[in-house]
């Protein structure tokens, strides 16, 4: 594992996106084509997307994408893990040199997208790591994008904009920490025929 | 996010089934009748499915809803994320009274399906996390279902219910290091239009 992660100041995230539809194919492709991924290293297997650069970059291309799938109503959800501080490889350290300009972000405020998240960090090589998770928690409840805790995860409502900006600000946080090595997952739901909070 | 953690011994997971198909609520209430969850606790909301209980029935569980999901030829994908030694409540610890005997054990191993599988661990609270990580790795590769390192993640390959062993066993392994919280996330494909490896 030590010899495909990232380094330094590189961000990445491995991610996946499911339709819940016949289409789905159809709908990734079609939203894959919407967004510009000029500015991060970018690779898809039969599992998942990686990409990788400025963590600014790296959030914007998985919104867009989650935001151009689901924004014709079917039933989408992201899966994402997304990590800093990775010890091992240097691969993609080229595209950190890009500039901060997001090239999705006028697009992706346009698309107005009620979702409900659950997300979890894991900061890694240190005690303390569960300080560095409530911090965070905290930030998102003064967003008002935090809903409640559940079992192993905490969870998010609302407009898709501000769940992310809560996503980004939470992992840039838990980044300023004393750990070394940060993961959040991310497993976000749009169109879902359940009801909010169903059990 | 203390408050909805587990404690002592008591193993969960967070876990979604998502069927790329127009009949996905279908798929996935017909695999959960044919599954029998007494041996844990178990809760649904509009995101995720949280199971809890000993080790060996969360995979038992998780494993047999997969199967059941997928056996059919439909592309589905599960998502897991499973935890051990999270500090926090104990709701669900009854269930650690039951005996070890899995009860959808048989019935899985009938079921032959290939899948692919990005797999991660994250061993929290101590700086050798690395060393953890890559003794399971070892592991992986000695039961011959690792296929390759793929950025922030490592990838099986093979029968499912090889592929569940390796699984288990590393969260085992893992368990057993000087980590006292474990966390494994797993996305695991079956079915996939796309050729294994594709780019």
């Amino acid at each position: 594992m030590t010899n495909f992660c990232g380094t330094s100041e590189i961000t990445g995230a491995r991610f996946s996106i499911y339709p819940m539809s016949d289409r789905f194919v159809d709908i990734i492709l079609s939203a894959l084509e919407k967004v510009d991924t000029s500015k991060v290293w970018m690779e898809t297997d039969d599992v998942s997307t990686c990409v990788r650069g400025r963590s600014e970059h790296v959030f914007d291309v998985v919104k867009a994408i989650f935001l151009e799938s689901s924004k014709n109503g079917d039933h989408v959800v992201l899966q994402a893990t997304f990590s800093n501080g990775c010890p091992g490889d240097s691969a993609g350290d080229v595209y950190l040199s890009e500039n901060s300009d997001r090239l999705n972000e006028e697009n992706s405020l346009q698309i107005k997208q009620d979702v409900a998240v659950q997300f979890a960090l894991y900061p890694m090589g240190i005690p303390t790591y569960m300080n560095v998770i409530m911090d965070q928690c905290k930030l998102a409840q003064d967003q008002g994008t935090f809903t409640k805790g559940v079992h192993y995860a905490s969870r998010l409502d609302g407009d898709a904009n501000k769940v992310f900006n809560t996503l980004e600000d939470a992992f840039q946080g838990a980044h300023d920490s004393d750990s070394t090595h940060i993961v959040m997952t991310v497993a976000m739901s749009a169109n879902s025929p359940s009801k909010k909070g169903d059990k």
